[in-house]
């Protein structure tokens, strides 16, 4: 199936049949990064704008690699030293970015639906790096990608989503995207951050993390934001531990083939222990290097690509 | 005409025939940023160093752009974190980047007459993005682009600039611009922030604003600095708004066909109403879009491109 | 003699013959930079990255400059903003980066040894921008490049280093190549700073500046970090000056051919006048022009180029 979408906004409104398509368009990237010259000219002459008001230093390096090896041109703007502090809205900064010919705009934000807003009135491509605690389509993406890489498919697994729920845009497009795809989805954490309305989205919650490992066929941990974490919601980082870390010993109650995700950076003895973190079952660094498959499947489809095929042998 | 300079560091001593071929040469440019591929190979292997001592992330970011589609490498140097703050003076600074091959160094500083300074000692070509409240050359330049863009001529026309005149670079690179190509200048404003002094420049002065916008081809508002505002010229504001803000009401009295301009980033509400800036009467991402073409027309230029002719087709 | 090693981490353990290898390559490059178009493919779809734990413009400029003119990627990670602030290692940020398919990892820290430390792990090439007081290796190759451009030699000269030996990276990377070069080196400064131990590496250490300088061929002159200096060490840059620094009077007892060198960025009047600075006798700014080529031989070399033989005439 062709791919027909002039923006990447969100994966709750993909279809199972587009998901698939940027998989397969990802794979095809893949190979090209394993090259001598890890290059195509896809996007020769095209401009990207890394619009990141949330400042966020992974997923930007992964996106101005991704568009540097379509030979496209590339333009970080941070909020910082903006005009944005100028008192400009966002809909006048992003109309000035289009204005310099902008062909795709990748755009971090702290709001929820920043990205959608601009699709509205944008000319531009626009792609979601992160909107507010709504959603992180390409993280999910390449989790699913790293999924299917590793195991042969989706469908049919369980798949495990382990800490922060509530506040995480990665948990709700791992949902999203591991629903349409067939996989089963729990989730776990302390029940402050676990809502039960999750089940809503068609996941089961749990509070107990011994019955959320132990039939996974995949652990994604989320990362517990320490530096700003809500103090009512959570007692302490020990306890978090003590509690849903995944330790020597949980990781000893879970079936053997499990591989254990992290989106990055980890907190290394705090959601997962330093030794797990490098051991042949975390496929975590797997994910950053497919992340920049995905990022260059994605570039190329709001682009105008249509899929796979189009990519050159 | 040929051009013949190797740096452009302000309107002042340009002749007419000399920004004519700027604006020509920004016009061929224009028409490939038309392109599906929005490149030209003309600065390859060319170094191009945006020294901005004075934050500016729109004016940066055209220069940019305007260097990669050239097909330019290009350095960032901004003065925080650099050997600017380490005690070095700026003539060191700049030879320092000279030393490294840089054949155009692009500059923004709060001094008046600093690019004038490091022009007088530097082999590379010096462009200036802005100087104290001095010149900036190729805003005024993409303004006049945009004027005879939109109206097809610029001589004999009623220009009206309107705002903070006395610290604006932008007014008096415009005024220098606007009567050389022959149109008539009103300026308009606080009378703290618009000294008589101006009508030496060949302008006409007045502090009714109904009289500066009635007969006027082109009203171009100047940004209301509210951020670094001096209290004592100034009142408020709304005051501002109230006395020389383009309301509605005030849009009224202008001919039907005058266009509005701004250099950005405008702040709605304030000197512009926020319909306006987003009206038919409203270029104001026309010349967004137009200060990249002429960017990248003064950076050929100032390489040794002689004009229009030289882009090609 | 062809090089053979992935990392360029320090120069101690290299031999002379390696050293002299980059520097011809450097000699090859350098002729590259002097042509209308100063790029060359050598580095085309390799991706170099920039690791700036500890800020530094001028190095950074430098090798992103040089990546730029082999037709590298290059993406500019520094500390500020990024994960390392989250808490992440250097160990998971470097193996992160490499996981982006990064092939060389230009890295600046303030620890003595991160650059070795990585090079342990990584499957990507390290090049040490600047480790703590340890090491500057590609400072003393531009530096004994310049040496050997301006004197057609480098054993057998005396060349003296002057300042701050203690805390100086540049300082101990200059011993071992000069030394290995076979150059005579001595070291004078305040008794605080130049420690009498460094003889054990095959040094004269002297307190007597007219000593120092009376019969070198080479002054370099160290920077004096006045903005982070050790007041127990150092009683005033006054009397630094009065001590040690490179007067006009200081000047005419050395001999007339002997050359000044400087890593930069200077302070006039501190440990140099200011005239002697822009003087003939001054090749501060060859070092700088030299630095560029000196860095695209190390990234050339390391990404498994062999020698100044495989650079394009």
């Amino acid at each position: 199936m062709s791919w027909n979408r002039k923006h990447l906004l969100d994966i709750q409104s993909l279809t199972a049949e587009e998901i698939m398509t940027v998989l397969d368009t990802a794979r095809a990237f893949k190979a090209v990064g394993e090259r001598a010259i890890k290059k195509v000219p896809a996007l020769r002459g095209k401009t990207v704008v890394n619009l990141f008001v949330e400042p966020s230093t992974r997923t930007r390096i992964s996106f101005e690699l991704a568009a540097q090896r379509l030979t496209a041109d590339i333009i970080n703007f941070s909020a910082e030293a903006s005009s944005l502090k100028k008192g400009e809205t966002l809909k006048d900064t992003a109309r000035n970015l289009e204005a310099l010919n902008a062909d795709i705009i990748v755009m971090r934000h702290s709001a929820s639906g920043a990205p959608h807003f601009l699709a509205r009135f944008l000319r531009a491509s626009v792609i979601n790096a992160g909107d507010g605690a709504h959603e992180h389509p390409t993280q999910a993406l390449l989790d699913a990608f790293t999924v299917r890489e590793k195991k042969g498919k989706i469908a049919g697994l369980n798949v495990t989503i382990l800490g922060d729920i509530l506040y995480s845009r990665v948990a709700r497009s791992n949902i999203w995207a591991l629903t349409k795809l067939g996989a089963r989805v729990t989730l776990c954490g302390p029940a402050t951050l676990v809502p039960k309305v999750f089940e809503q989205m068609g996941c089961h919650v749990t509070y107990n993390v011994e019955e959320a490992i132990a039939d996974a066929d995949i652990i994604n941990l989320l990362r517990i934001q320490h530096e700003r974490q809500r103090l009512t919601m959570f007692p302490s980082l020990a306890e978090y531990t003590s509690l849903f870390g995944l330790t020597k010993a949980r990781l000893a109650r879970t079936r053997p083939e499990a591989l254990i995700m992290h989106p990055g950076p980890i907190n290394r003895g705090v959601e997962i222990d330093s030794e797990i973190a490098d051991s042949g079952r975390s496929v975590i660094l797997d994910q950053v290097t497919n992340g920049l498959a995905v990022r260059m499947a994605v570039l190329f489809l709001v682009n105008g690509g249509k899929g796979p095929q189009e990519v050159a042998a």
